[in-house]
């Protein structure tokens, strides 16, 4: 049986960290505060805000929602996003993509002042992932991973590790912050050949693949650490990440889904928003 | 023996290329420019420019040089950035590294319009290369590599390329490249266990190590392409690769040093020059 990797308790145990930080910058009146910028109403965007604003109460940082319609003209999200560009009492701000078709994604995207951009979506986040260099900040849920490793004690330094996908929002990023923490790092993707034999020699497995049993027993060992990034539903309509549970099984130590990489997301846009607002505010804890 | 990838040959290609793209671009008005700035005298970045310039000529490219005093001041480089930025008649901008340490070397390479930045130096450039997004410019080394590749009619698509570096010169970005490409890419780096087992796996093994020697027999298999990106100078005070003679002899085909990737970066920096004159002026070959 593998090690549980829990999710919920690598949260709370960064929202105790917050607490402090938070309750440090309040003292010194500034309160840690994240603008979410949402357009129309849709479902995923509606659940993943109320855990966000949940998960912002808890660790004192304040929440400001701007809610354009789903119809809302270019200019007038560039208006928002300037006005919490400009407006001092904003650390950080989260934007829900995709974006309605009639909008220029790109443009929004590169309005945002890469100081407030918590979630990684700007061109000089996305470069100091790359390069490695510690400014901007990561898209939240590599970086939920890379909080696991260090919750368990896991240093990637020296070990090879094995991502399965290559998006910008997860297998990228992931795979630069590994190789930021001296991994030995390997991308695997749709065009790979025989992909099983190769994440069988990670130490490390991540799984951002994005469908259900995409990581069958073959891919795994006893030794390895699996994060389980997928989030999908199986065919008995059932919440489930991309490992199958009879791979998840063989591993030496595993997160669960639900409440395993996806139970850190939120509060890691929450460490970043702290991060931003002591930066912004020149006090550092 | 291994089939010798010839560096001369590929930049002699790309330089045909360019003649008939320039010749188009000037038969329209327009003469593709590369502004060249330097800061100094350093041997190293002189080499550089005679080569530079020559290529140049031979393209068809328009070479206006910017030189300052090793003692120049921030805002002097600054200025000088700001009217490369403005001169509608300059397309690309090669501007020497390291600056001297007086200067703010990252202000200098933000200043720098993204659309002139035909050796990738700007964030928007980065984020381009690690995003895959076919716009912004490379870096040239890496550049070279997968022009070399193309060449050669070696389509990294599912094959296993392994990049022993991680600078965010030539390992990272030749990494991204090989990724975009679809090739199943794994990097080394000094903290990587037993290097040689895993450099063995590769069908394209990029050697961005940096000393002479580094890649020893026991990297090598007859069936790989090794791209020897080192340009050191061994014990007998020759220019060598990273790639160890007795190993590059083992290899199915391999890039000498002197002559191989090399060869082709100034050629590379010219096609970038080129491209950025077509996209400025909106003339497309």
């Amino acid at each position: 049986m593998p090690q549980i990797l829990d999710g919920k308790a690598v949260a709370a145990a960064l929202t105790e960290d917050l607490k402090k930080q938070t309750a440090a910058l309040v003292s010194r009146g500034v309160v840690p505060t994240l603008a979410i910028v949402r357009v129309g109403e849709r479902g995923d965007d509606l659940a993943y805000e109320r855990g966000a604003i949940k998960r912002a109460q808890t660790a004192g940082v304040a929440v400001k929602q701007f809610i354009l319609p789903a119809d809302c003209t270019q200019p007038q999200l560039l208006e928002t996003i300037d006005a919490i560009n400009h407006d001092a009492g904003i650390h950080g701000c989260l934007i829900f993509m995709p974006l309605p078709g009639s909008i220029d994604e790109r443009a929004v995207r590169e309005r945002l002042s890469p100081a407030k951009d918590v979630d990684g979506i700007t061109f000089a986040s996305q470069a100091a992932v790359y390069a490695g260099r510690d400014e901007g900040f990561p898209p939240c849920t590599p970086a939920a991973c890379m909080e696991i490793l260090k919750f368990y004690g896991v240093d990637p330094k020296g070990k090879n590790a094995v991502v399965l996908g290559r998006s910008l929002v997860i297998g990228r990023p992931a795979a630069m912050m590994l190789l930021g923490a001296s991994a030995t790092v390997t991308v695997c993707h749709t065009k790979t050949r025989d992909t099983a034999s190769i994440a069988r020699r990670a130490d490390i497995l991540v799984a951002a693949v994005g469908h259900a049993g995409a990581v069958t027993p073959e891919f795994v060992t006893p030794s390895q650490i699996v994060l389980d990034v997928g989030i999908n539903v199986n065919e008995a309509g059932k919440l489930c990440g991309d490992v199958l549970p009879e791979a998840a099984e063989i591993a030496g130590a595993c997160t669960p889904v639900p409440g395993g990489v996806g139970s850190v997301t939120t509060t890691v846009l929450m460490k970043h928003v702290v991060e931003a607002a002591e930066k912004q505010s020149g006090i550092n804890n």
